[in-house]
């Protein structure tokens, strides 16, 4: 049985709980919620372990964990992927940043919620994680949209190319999962008008993530900056809300006057 | 058993052959060879079979198909992907374009050099597939790489962030079976400096070929033109003979002075 | 006083007048008019003097130069830049490649039409000049509409940010002569609701050839590149008709939910 | 007559100064020395005015003038443009942001090292100037490098091409100030093998701040996103320490086996 107990700030839930999870949308968030006025930090008790699976700059994260420790508990980042449809089914994949010996504790916890749990190294790594596979997510959509959206001008049977691709070295995820035109796979938001999945504006938000990361590291990731300047200009054109595979309706659209 | 006679012309070779397979570097020989001077076409015999496995401009397979017929000729498309090693070992796959009734018999003759043979459609839509899997698989090669490398540069382990990334979203042919980060998997260019492979050259060569088409149709491929310019500079910074996959060395060297 | 007769073909044109001027949207269009079945060179005379102001592939342009020089004509390049308002008043640039011995002739009869008439080089110089000025130019202005938007966005006002650009190493003629942001300037199609100037479509045009001609000589030109691409998405969403400085506008909009 | 003091830390400079000029190499370093256990804001006199000169993300400059208020004392960002040359010349520009009523005493501080001091708003918009100032600076260096390199290998000659550039919608700073192409210019980075001027590592990190800038405010800059990873890959490849004109020679050079 589960009882829940809502309370007044993170510093009271820290005064409370000994282990504690926390999911919020973006890096200011988890400052304040960890170090802010009313934070966890100002209560915390000796050896707590702290999770957070929000999906952060991996910097942020070593910052909370640095601070944490300070205060004698242990900060781990677990940023979570797999969507609104792992999530109920209980598929989620969480990976996982902090110190080893830490790792099964939060493993036990974390399984609760998610099929897989996989630890990534030391902490910020399981963000560094999430935002790679993102960035190479969002590469491989858009590379997908645009390669089907040519295959069919120049006459080729989007069924028949998506067969072509994917027993071929074009394959991917975009290209046998989640296809991004419509009518190639069942299941799947392009399926749906692009409802549903995950969203072109959170996308976006990720792409950023990675972006601020590769500038800061002095990392070249040209494909990488390329998309997320494509899914920023979506987002200004109408798309923010839907699924991000939209981004061949985007592309695909005819020309005036043509 | 096999005999072999060497002939002066492409003309000739069609006055004493009516099935004819042509494999030639680009789109003007081709051309050359069909109806230049001493072309195949001056002496092609009615109801000749020809099969073309160049990879060029699916434009020119049409004009050649055009030229064919007037003749009384068929002219097929064929390019073939797979590389050296699925050559020596009979695994090659040949896409064809051409009309429907012709295909059986055009298989019938590739299927002694390749293990697949598909049908794509009418005349061009041989090259169009061919095109639009090399640009894929291109974006898809310069994406995992840049990931890979930015994942380093966070901290990961090399091998791992692969496993996770083929595990989740970011999968894609080049993460899972063809990875170039030198260390995550034995038998492929990265586990040999580079050698052997599909040269970045010809690489690049195929990415013009499909920003052609695709300025041509008006279609917007934006992963792919950025594409075809990091193989483009790559061939001018000394990696024109290295496989594709050496896009990783050439994105990861560290920065001078940092 | 002018007398004009219109006559029903190129030839019959070639066959009463022996300097002629042609002006044509696109390549195709000029190889018909100078050799297809009732094309000029049908019966051009001996020493007459062709110039072409179309824009098209410099390749184009020197096919033409070889089938005239076989009739004993001349072919010359050279296109015009300037737009509507240049062309009215007299004001056209015309950049010219052929033999300069025929230079003099032909500046004479373009004289009348523009106040500048600019000697290139050989045959298909003319046409490099153009393409290449106009895909700096399309640079140029994605370039300031984009550091115009960020600007605004970082709290600058717009003329002002205009103004220390136009007196800094950001200058060009995008900021100083045709800014894309309303309000900045007069007089310019961004004062106007984009109405007017140089359409998207005539820009994406341009530069898809400067790419097929960078992709042909194996030149790397990554902004060209990208810029070419924008143009190209910008015409499937409603922008084809509108002045190429509207790209201001379709990076702008505010994203929603903000 | 000058007379200097070395002072232990920031702290004792405010200890005895009330006038501060500060320029750091980024962002890290700023908020070390104002908000640092040694920093300026410890020891900092009511009334002070504190003017940074550095380039640093324009977010920190907002930071700082906050805790420089809560002191008591004023702070102005004041980046500078112009380089060593304008620098030992007395021809520097400053470009300040912060309390409009703080401006003319800023100004009569900075008149001693800069011909021009121009103000640009609320604190940051100095910093916002700069930034985008070089992020365009960067866009038509590029452009001006891949247009010149395309028309020289279309037969144009590189003065002429830059004649023509300069008097057409094409011209930027790049292209008539500061040509990257060897033998078109005396008295640039390109006639002295890129030696002296501005160099590709700083560049990139301007480019960078852009680049977040532009991430943390949503903004989309596809041309700014490439230029952005194409220094970076140029100072991967051992160009760092050249000037920002080299992306010339980076993009010309011949390929392997044309």
């Amino acid at each position: 049985m589960v009882s829940v107990e809502i309370l007044d700030s993170p510093a009271e839930v820290a005064d409370k709980a000994d282990r504690i999870i926390t999911m919020l949308p973006s890096s200011p968030n988890v400052i304040e919620v960890y170090t802010g006025p009313n934070g966890i930090l100002k209560k915390v008790k000796k050896g707590s372990l702290l999770i957070d699976s929000s999906t952060i700059d991996p910097a942020v994260s070593k910052e909370m964990a640095v601070a944490a420790e300070k205060m004698g508990a242990v900060f781990m980042d677990a940023p979570v992927s797999g969507g609104v449809g792992a999530a109920s089914s209980g598929k989620l994949t969480f990976m996982v940043g902090g110190p080893e010996e830490e790792f099964a504790a939060t493993k036990e916890l974390l399984t609760c919620m998610g099929a897989n749990v996989v630890y990534c190294g030391q902490v910020g790594t399981g963000q560094a994680a999430k935002i790679c596979n993102n960035m190479l997510l969002a590469i491989g959509m858009i590379g997908t949209s645009e390669t089907m959206n040519l295959g069919v001008r120049l006459g080729l049977d989007p069924k028949l190319l998506a067969k072509i691709l994917n027993m071929s070295s074009g394959r991917c995820w975009s290209s046998d999962t989640y296809n991004p035109v419509p009518g190639v796979m069942e299941g799947v938001p392009s399926a749906n008008n692009y409802q549903g999945g995950f969203g072109t504006a959170l996308m976006a938000k990720d792409l950023g993530l990675a972006q601020n990361t590769a500038t800061n590291t002095r990392t070249p990731v040209p494909m990488g900056a390329l998309a997320h300047q494509i899914y920023r200009i979506m987002c200004a054109r109408g798309y923010a809300g839907k699924d991000f595979s939209s981004v061949f309706q985007f592309l695909r659209e005819e020309e005036e006057g043509q």
